[in-house]
């Protein structure tokens, strides 16, 4: 060698909401990267604890050695091992970062999550630019939301999906049984992909859910209540799959108007963790619908974090999100052409009927800062549901759903 | 024969809130009765759309031959497939119940449910006898509250349980990941056997959930608050189970004074379908417990109809308590001395280190009208727990839980 080798420890770490794959993802990169160990590529494998906190703090635990059983064990369990955080780094904090990173010569840093987590990571990766701080730096897709505009879709969407689905056929089930409307709020505070996933739980011409709401589309209490007056006509009962994002023609999701209007540090408004949008729902249907029965559940943290609810796919799409993190990082860094230093890995949809899909890796900002919605040839023109394309998109990834039969 | 023999129809039906096994005492009851079918002693299997609704108004289906794959899959769905109802019958219904009854020549009635539904039985049951309405009538018991007092526990509750159990498992997880306080709201308007359930969550020291409120133990927002302020002072993070029913000194459960109001046929207030009281809870400790996040869900009828999520177990004892109850009325009509013309299923388990029960009829009023409580030797004397005789009484009933690792 002739000059001193790039520092060659990592760091990994997670942010934003857990998954249900997360650890999927976290567990496919260590691996990979303990193969790089192996042949002497990569030194240490650190874990920081509560992403960006942690690597403020100096807070990190070694992976170099983590057993494959145990690896396993981790990519198996929702959630997100190392824990996480929703903290927007600046730039004292980057230089605070660096110091850490310098005492553990680190030169590459792999950080797995959603839009806000990408931009955290293009800050780190440009403010090390700045300061002189060579770093290879990746981002590893997760969103239960599937709103990142890099990917075809988002580890973490396919099993929450899974989960989204499952519930509604068990709800379905249980309004066929008592009858009248019964509303279901869905995460997604901008897409609706997984309240769109609700429609996935209809087997049968009369299952629910038989109206959608998504964000993508603007919710009057009008429309809502003749929406579900036709259905409890036709069907003498209605299950109501709504995203907590729904906004009306101001734009403003109504759910954000009726909570606590507490903001995290990306400037996102808590929706999550509170019933109040689906309580708001009912008390129209009940006052302008005519309905006796309404009743009203927010999914909230279960659909991200359910334990045994890993769709297949989902958790293959993860593992490999986080193995070809790595290798894409390591070619950067072996000095490849067209392998960025500041990355983030696309997943595309390849042609054809059978499902399959390829990553890629994509410049950082591909991933950062600002989503993707619902496509309009997945929201059918009623406004109230989705399309059939949008149901041929998803399938694939939520896998098959338990069965279920009816007298 | 000598006379004209008992009429020998049988109606079924399912009545209260649905569960994930009643559909397996329906089917159980069912396929025991066809077996009678086949001996000639007893005619057609009917069942009841809708409970007393649908005997009310004549909307019956015939399951006499229902195919044992159907029957299968059936007792395998969630919620109950005849539909259900919570309709407190009175004299002038019952008239109306035996005119339809006469016309199908049904001379065994039996009713699927909860303690109201019990009560509903021998209601039908005693108008019959004043009416010189030759029927035998057997409660078959379900409820996912455990609280019936005829049964050392109940069908339904097992797989509530495991619901309940799981979601903790994936909360608690997600918890370590953000922090905060997590509040989950759980069903159970009197007894709090299903959030106890919660406690079978924990395999790890400082898993959760932490705090444990049921309806038995008055709850104060002072202790509650100690309570929590504790627990983060000592793990940085708390999750909290909370019955719906949850009551303060003056015994009056404090999501009846946030919700609707709205009650049943058989004077219960409505309390689960809103997120009223896990928000009251929040907003609590937001403001005087000094905890920035607070998040808090409601798991709603999720806990109650959620797909492949039965507990071997339970689906087992439920199918066991139907079939066990066609057996009873076939015998009680026989003339055996043992066996009550109006009667109900006990569950009790065996004494011994192996998990075992035995099923015994017992009179309807055992069953019906008055529910039992979680007793005092399974609550810890702090009021914010379940003691160990709590978890090893659950544990079988709910069976092997998904298995999760941390780093």
């Amino acid at each position: 060698m002739k000059k001193k080798a790039r520092r060659n420890n990592m760091v990994i770490a997670q942010s934003g909401g857990p998954s249900m794959v997360i650890n999927a993802s976290l567990m496919g990169a260590v691996m990979a990267a303990q193969e790089y160990h192996k042949e002497g590529k990569i030194g240490k494998i650190l874990g920081a604890r509560h992403g960006v906190e942690g690597m403020l703090k100096g807070d990190f635990i070694d992976l170099t050695r983590l057993s494959a059983k145990k690896a396993e064990e981790i990519a198996a369990t929702p959630s997100s091992a190392l824990g996480s955080c929703r903290h927007k780094p600046d730039a004292a904090d980057c230089r605070r970062i660096f110091e850490e990173f310098k005492k553990r010569d680190v030169g590459y840093f792999f950080y797995i999550g959603g839009n806000d987590s990408a931009d955290a990571a293009r800050i780190v990766a440009e403010e090390a630019e700045k300061e002189g701080y060579p770093l290879v730096a990746y981002h590893i897709p997760k969103t239960i939301d599937n709103d990142l505009r890099s990917c075809d879709h988002t580890p973490g969407y396919g099993s929450a999906a899974r989960f989204v689905a499952s519930a509604l056929i068990g709800d379905d089930l249980d309004n066929r049984a008592l009858g009248g409307v019964k509303i279901d709020v869905i995460m997604g505070r901008d897409a609706g992909f997984l309240t769109a996933a609700s429609a996935l739980a209809r087997t049968r011409p009369d299952d629910g859910p038989h109206l959608i709401y998504l964000p993508e589309t603007v919710f009057t209490e009008d429309k809502f209540v003749k929406d579900v007056k036709a259905v409890m006509k036709k069907l003498g009962r209605c299950v109501v799959a709504v995203s907590e994002g729904i906004r009306g023609k101001d734009g403003v999701p109504i759910g954000a108007t009726l909570g606590s209007g507490e903001k995290d540090s990306h400037g996102n408004i808590q929706m999550s963790g509170s019933g109040a949008l689906g309580d708001h729902l009912a008390g129209i249907l009940k006052a302008k619908a005519g309905v006796k029965r309404v009743r009203a559940d927010t999914f909230g943290y279960l659909q991200r974090s359910f334990p045994a609810m890993q769709s297949e796919t989902d958790v293959h799409e993860a593992k490999c999100a986080g193995q070809v993190a790595v290798f894409c990082a390591m070619e950067a860094a072996g000095g490849a052409d067209d392998m960025p230093l500041k990355g983030t890995i696309g997943i595309q949809r390849r042609k054809g009927k059978k499902y399959d899909v390829e990553y890629a890796a994509m410049p950082i900002q591909n991933a950062a800062k600002f989503t993707r919605s619902v496509p309009k040839e997945f929201i059918a023109k009623s406004g109230n549901d989705v399309t059939k394309a949008f149901i041929d998109y998803a399938r694939p990834l939520v896998g098959a759903l338990p069965k279920t039969a009816v007298l």
